[in-house]
């Protein structure tokens, strides 16, 4: 059918079929249609979606990414037809039916998310059928092999290249700010890609990007990565594994977090950038993803199994995720409290043990350092200042200026205080409570917004003492997080004596 | 934050956000944002699609259905901000988590579907996850009476209501253009909705579309059916169950056709229009979506139950379904068929014996018959012509020409018959293969288009007798289904002797 074209500036690869045509051309929502510019011979694959009124029969609507392939413009004339259906189709089926892919259907599958021959109801029907009947080790393996053949990968001439992941889950987790400088010191690679928080107060990304710029093609990462041994950079702007990034979209409103897609899109990054040593950190705790230490411990054999199938060495520190790492949660806070401790301050100890911890882990892998003896090299290198020297390089290699202080870093100058309403202990700490004031102060976008504790779990406090402060860039944003401050005291102080039970309970 | 607003000519209820602005709000793609126009204080939910450079920051594209209601024009301000997600996305994740949902759960969902506050992957998600898990009982009488209440419904002051519905997959089953008639001529009322072929040759609806208008409101179909007893209407274009509708667009590129989900949908379209008298047709064949028998049973044991659930009495005839239902398929034949039977031909007994059983069981149900005798009922409804002038009561009543005859119908006036390539007789028909060829010829969008069988299953054929002819609108669709018959060989002659085991096997 020929039909005159209409363009549509909309992102989608779809075409609007007014319902007369898509019923003579034979296709309903949801079928692909292929589309051509005679003029020079160009064809690509739509989507069909299907109006009453918006385009009259005898035109057709193409969006941006069509009427671009095929170089079309308002009132030329395309021809089209039903196009066949990917072979995607029929192996989400199989997966629905509880049937195991092999590698190249999941190949297959993953090659059309990546090119967008899939709709996202398609590929959320995909990711369900996922989630609800999981993945073996072969399949999670071919998913991960897939998705990093699908996108840029990161080539470099010596090993070992390190890296490390934290599952997630707690607030204030900004040890990839001490890691990273304290691993690039000792002369292993480390080319940090990391997230920025979705539901969180603030991924690695968004604490980088207070001091330095994080968006960089893959080409880039490398090239930076060899000059000064490590870089902190957003994953999401490179084209590294983007098949996961498409699933994340349709996983996102179900807050679904799968095992099997959960390891292979932790382990395609690793993968792609080339990492042969990893460690994954593993927070534990009831807030967390993980609840129990004993899952966390299947947790860390199923990334090893999954390490090895390809040939990367994983070790897994199961590490205490009740409390918050640190005393700060927000970007600026955080950049300010990892800062300095660079530049030398002995405290937070959760926050440098962790770090020391997982990279002196690293050390050993890497030969480094003798078994044991990974800490002490990576508590010495945080000391001498080396690390300290590190982050500079890395922040002016990535842009940033490297004249950079602890107490240069500026904070949301809105404050409010919350007071121990009378004396007694810190008993609790709700961490999605914490994450959930500090995004209504307006992190992870406000750079300056998060809260900065000044008791933990365990301590000791007098009444009107401070516990913690909320910090705001815009005076309405911080109004928002005192009201709901009132209603979910994220923060717990009770007397030693918790209950008291009356005398009326007599025996008999 | 205070965006300008970019009217876009898109159909689906969402806006535009540049990647900037979004962030700035706090929100991603698949998040909903609440859009508020100042000048009148309406205010609407959306999805979010974001951009890089579609809309610049400090703009927002808003859809059609989005424009519309806040009835905002290009250049105006709006405030948005982010909107809560629908209750459902968590009940569908305890669907995917396989716990069972109660009435008021199915419900929230049902209400979100027809309010189209869930996106196309969030109700894709709710259809694989039904589809994997299974629904009971229990969540199918939920599901069916949500899809009741959240549409249309037909109230006839006098019972009983009649309908019937055809499970499909079989090819030429154009029975209710014989049931409906007879049915109403017998004094009982059936309000018959029914469907286009959307992977078939030709629905219901596409039959009657060639001698009458198809297209009416819930309120129309009432009125006419009150007046001469019957219609034969496209569901599609009523508001009757409208979640079925959405939920099928999803499962259609899968070809999903879960057991709940379709006992659910079809009970809810003949609850609605009120039916309390309901024959289900169970075809049973290879090549139908009911294999054998025993699932045959099992399917009308579930028909039944849930029609008590629903106070309708359900009967279920299990049909053979083999081979196509009389001698022809595609619109303008199996049309010119039911006419000639209401007319009084005596042939094809395949098509008469099988809609007589049909309105037969209709009658014992109404207590029209004695047991047994129903049969003869519509018998003599046949072939003393009440039925032929109830039909033509009911083309008229519905726009068409009461004076149509079966010599009258125009079929494709392209043809190529198929002769029978050598002497023998006709072992096998394939039922996909005649349907692929009459969608070829142009079936069911072109009328004339089709196939017309000279010869069935059994019968001795000489060589070079007809055995079937192709019927087609437009000669280039003849020529692609010509092309495409001669791969596929829908209709198979043999000899009797079907192998000839060669000489040299002997023993030892």
């Amino acid at each position: 059918m020929k039909l005159t074209a209409k363009t549509l500036d909309i992102a989608d690869r779809g075409v609007l079929l007014n319902r007369i045509d898509a019923r003579g051309i034979g296709v309903v929502e949801g079928d692909r249609l292929q589309v051509m510019n005679h003029a020079n011979g160009r064809t690509v694959s739509a989507h069909v979606e299907m109006t009453e009124a918006m385009v009259g029969s005898g035109t057709i609507g193409l969006y941006a990414p069509i009427h671009c392939s095929l170089s079309v413009g308002d009132g030329d004339e395309v021809e089209v037809w039903e196009a066949p259906k990917p072979a995607s189709l029929d192996l989400i089926k199989k997966k629905m039916n509880k049937r195991k892919l092999t590698r190249d259907e999941t190949r297959t599958i993953v090659n059309d998310i990546v090119s967008e021959n899939l709709s996202l109801a398609e590929l959320s029907a995909y990711v369900t059928a996922n989630y609800i009947n999981g993945m073996d080790m072969d399949e999670v393996e071919d998913l991960t092999i897939a998705m990093v053949e699908t996108g840029s990968q990161l080539s470099f001439s010596n090993r070992p290249i390190v890296d490390k992941h934290s599952i997630g889950g707690v607030p204030g987790n900004k040890i990839s700010l001490l890691i990273v400088p304290i691993i690039a010191a000792s002369g292993l690679k480390i080319p940090k890609t990391s997230s920025r928080a979705i539901t969180g107060a603030a991924g690695t990304a968004d604490l980088m990007e207070v001091i330095a710029p994080v968006e960089f093609t893959a080409e880039e990462i490398q090239t930076m990565t060899e000059k000064v041994g490590g870089v902190i950079v957003w994953g999401g702007s490179t084209n590294i594994a983007p098949a996961d990034d498409q699933i994340i979209v349709v996983e996102y409103p179900f807050k679904i977090d799968a095992r099997g897609q959960m390891l292979a899109s932790v382990m395609a990054k690793k993968y792609a950038v080339g990492a042969n040593l990893v460690v994954i950190d593993i927070p534990v705790g009831v807030s967390t993803k993980i609840r129990d230490v004993a899952e966390g411990r299947k947790l860390a054999r199923e990334f090893i199994d999954l390490g090895e199938r390809l040939k990367m060495r994983v070790e897994c520190a199961i590490t205490y995720g009740d409390s918050p790492v640190g005393h700060t949660i927000g970007p600026a806070l955080e950049v300010k409290e990892a800062l300095a401790v660079l530049e030398g301050a002995t405290e937070p100890q959760s926050l440098i043990q962790k770090s020391l911890s997982i990279a002196g882990i690293a050390f050993e892998m890497a030969g480094k350092a003798l078994q044991g003896e990974g800490y002490a090299m990576a508590e010495e290198i945080l000391k001498s200042g080396k690390a300290l020297a590190k982050f500079k390089q890395i922040i002016e290699i990535q842009g940033g200026d490297p004249s950079v202080t602890a107490d240069s870093i500026p904070l949301g100058k809105h404050t409010h205080v919350v007071n121990a309403p009378w004396p007694g202990y810190v008993v609790g700490m709700n961490n999605p409570s914490l994450v959930s004031l500090a995004r209504l102060a307006g992190a992870p976008q406000d750079h300056g917004a998060g809260i900065q504790l000044h008791a933990k779990t365990g301590e000791r406090v007098d009444r009107g003492q401070p516990i913690f402060t909320i910090h705001a860039d815009r005076p309405w944003r911080l109004k928002l997080a005192v009201e709901e401050g009132r209603r979910l005291m994220p923060v717990l102080v009770e007397g030693m004596l918790l209950e008291r039970v009356p005398s009326e309970h007599h025996l008999g």
